[in-house]
C-alpha cells in the first residue's frame, strides 16, 4: 500500500509509493559531462566575456579578469534582481509591490569546464563552499538584504543554461515563502517540545540508519523520511547552527566530503542526473538561533510530473526513501579528476 | 527595473521580469496534437483495456464499459492511492505515517482522440465539466475524503502519459498544504478585512482590466498579479461561492465558455503549450464559505526552472501578467472541430 507522509517540519503531506517503487534504471540518465567548449564565458581565458569579477581565489601575482583563478565569482549577465534598485512598497488595494532590489551573483567554481562536484578534487569543493560562505558573509554587511538563496542548477533540465561548474546566489529584500515555512515549523516544534526540530531528526535518521546516505565526523547525509521527490538528499551539520554564515573553517572540508560523497553517489547511481542543490539558512538579521538550524537540500529532477504538484502543494514521490538512502549507500562515488595543485589565494576585488 | 509582487492570498512574494520580459514567440510550441492511435485506452471501443466504468454519460440503451459514450470515468490503472485503505495514522518519533487511502480516478473527457478543450464543442466541455461536479459530490459522500484535487495534466512535459483528453482526480484523507495556505490567507484577509479576498480581487480586476483575458456574465478569466510562471491564468465565479461541488446547472455553459475561450488563447497564443490546469476547492466538511472561493488555475509549463523555484519557494516570473493578458486577449481561440451530435444521457455505474 501507499502510504501518506507528514514532514515534520512544513507538516507538508506526501504520498510515498511503496509498491512498484521505481529503481534507478527506470529514470532516463543525465547528459554526459562536456568538455570545454571555446563558446564558454566561464572558462580560463575568457574573463572579459563576463561582468567584472566581484571576488575571486587567485593564484599570487594575477590580476582581477585575467587568467590564474580557482573560484571565480561575477555578477549574472542577466540578473534576475538589481543591486543599484530600492525596497520601496507601494500598495494598489490588494496588490503589493515592491522595487527589484536584489544581488545576483555567479560563482564560478573552477577553471575547469568538465568537472562535477563529484569530480573535483577535495581541495577545489572546499575553496567553492569557501567562496560561498564569503559572499554570505559580504552581502549581510548590506543592510538591504535579508536572505541569500545560495543555489546550484545542474543540467540543462534543472536551469542549467551554462555547463561550466557553477553556482548562483540571490541575495533578496525579503524571506522567501519556502524560508518561512521552514522557519515558522520549527519555531513551532521548539515552542512545543524545547529542541530544535532538525536535531530530533538527526538523532533519529542516526540512530535508525535505514535513510543515511554518508555521515562524517561534523555532517550527515540522509534521504528525508517525507522527501518530495525521488532521490532528495540532505546535508545537515551536526553542531547545531542557524546560519551557514557560521560554518566554522575546520567544518570546510567535512562539508566538501559529504557534498563530494553525497552528488558523487547521486551521479554514480543515476548517471548523472540533473539536479538543484539549495542552501537553507537563517534568514539575515534574525533572532532565530535557537530553534532554526541550516543545511542543503539536493533535488534531483528526474521526473516531469512537478508542475501539477507545485501548484497543488501535493507531491506523490514514486521511490520510498529507505530505497533511495539503500541505492546510494551501495553506490561509490567516482575518484577526483586529476587536476594540477593549486597556490591560489583568495582576492576580494568587491 | 524588475519588481516583487506579493500574491494577496498566500502573501508569496515572486520576482515579475518587467524589462526583457519574453513574448510568446520565445518559449518552444507545443508537441501538435496526435490522431488517433490504435493503441490508445481511452478511445471508443477499447473500454476493455480500462478498470471497469466507475460513470458514463452515455447513449440510452448502451451497456456500461461498451462504446456510446460521451465522458467516462475509470479508476486510475495505477493509483497513487488505494480505495480499499485506511487513514490510520503511527507516529515515530518526529514521523508521522497516514495509510494510503484515497480515490484516484480517470475522466475521459470525449472519445475523441485529438480533440483538445479549445477545440471541444462547448457541449462537450459542458458534459466533462458535469461530470467533474457529479464525481466531486459522489466522493463527498465518502466520510473519509477530506479533500477533492481535480486537476488536467496536457502534455508530455506537464505530466500526460496518454494524450486523449483526460483529467484526473484525487481524493484525500487530509487537505493538501497549498490548500491550507491559501484557506489561511483568505481567512487572515477576512478577519482583517470583513470580506472575501477573492471577491476584491475581482473586483479590482474588473475594474482595472489591465490583466483580464475573458470575461462573462459568470467567470472571469485573468492573469494574476503575482503570477508565479508565464501566461498563469485563473478562471474565478463572479458569484462568491467557496466549493466547486455548488457549481449550479445554470452556470455550467459560462464556465465552459470561460475554460474555452482562456485555454484556446493559451493554445493559439503559444501553438498548443503543455499546461496543468486544478481546481482550487474548499475542503469537503469545512466551514469555509464566507471566506474562501472556488476557482481553476491554469499553469502553462513554459520554462524548465521549476526545480529550483520549487525547492526554494521563490519564483520568477519571465513575463509581467499584464503582458500575457495583453497577447491572450489578442488572441482568437480555435473554432470547435466538427463533432456529431449526442444524445448521450448520464449513467452512474457506482
Amino acid at each position: 500500500m501507499p502510504e501518506l507522509r507528514k514532514d515534520p517540519i512544513t507538516r507538508r503531506w506526501v504520498i510515498i509509493a511503496t509498491e512498484r517503487a521505481a529503481r534507478p534504471t527506470d529514470f532516463p540518465p543525465g547528459e554526459p559531462l562536456q568538455n570545454h567548449s571555446s563558446n564558454c564565458p566561464f572558462c580560463e581565458g575568457q574573463e572579459t566575456r563576463t561582468p567584472p569579477e566581484i571576488a575571486a581565489i587567485r593564484h599570487p601575482g594575477t590580476a582581477p579578469n585575467t587568467p590564474g583563478w580557482e573560484v571565480r565569482v561575477v555578477a549574472n549577465k542577466y540578473p534576475a534582481l538589481r543591486i543599484e534598485g530600492n525596497a520601496h512598497v507601494t500598495v494598489d488595494g490588494v496588490n503589493e509591490t515592491m522595487g527589484g532590489l536584489g544581488a545576483h551573483e555567479v560563482i564560478i567554481e573552477t577553471p575547469q569546464h568538465s568537472l562535477h562536484p563529484a569530480t573535483m578534487l577535495p581541495s577545489q569543493l572546499v575553496a567553492a563552499i569557501w567562496m560561498y560562505r564569503e559572499r554570505y558573509r559580504d552581502l549581510d554587511r548590506d543592510e538591504r538584504f535579508k536572505y541569500l538563496l545560495l543555489f546550484r542548477n545542474h543540467g540543462r533540465s534543472a536551469g542549467a543554461s551554462l555547463s561550466h561548474p557553477h553556482s548562483q546566489l540571490i541575495a533578496l529584500p525579503i524571506v522567501p515563502k519556502r524560508a518561512t515555512e521552514e522557519l515558522e515549523g520549527a519555531q513551532q516544534h521548539f515552542a512545543r517540545e524545547g529542541r530544535c526540530v532538525y536535531c530530533d531528526i538527526l538523532k533519529q535518521e542516526t540512530e535508525a540508519r535505514v535513510r543515511i546516505v554518508w555521515e562524517n565526523a561534523d555532517f550527515v547525509s540522509f534521504a528525508p523520511f517525507a522527501a518530495w521527490c525521488p532521490f532528495e538528499a540532505w546535508i545537515v551539520p551536526k553542531h547545531h547552527e542557524a546560519s551557514f554564515g557560521n560554518l566554522s573553517d575546520g567544518q570546510l572540508p567535512a562539508l566538501a566530503d559529504a557534498m563530494h560523497q553525497t552528488l558523487g553517489r547521486l551521479y554514480q547511481c543515476l548517471s548523472n542526473p540533473p539536479y538543484n542543490y539549495i542552501i537553507h539558512t537563517a534568514p539575515y538579521d534574525t533572532k532565530v538561533g535557537h530553534f532554526y538550524h541550516w543545511h542543503i537540500e539536493i533535488i534531483p529532477r528526474l521526473s516531469q510530473v512537478a508542475g501539477f504538484e507545485w501548484g497543488s502543494g501535493f507531491y506523490i514521490n514514486t521511490v520510498p526513501p529507505e530505497d533511495a538512502a539503500r541505492y546510494l549507500r551501495a553506490a561509490t562515488p567516482p575518484a577526483p579528476a586529476a587536476q594540477p595543485a593549486s597556490a591560489a589565494q583568495p582576492v576580494s576585488t568587491d
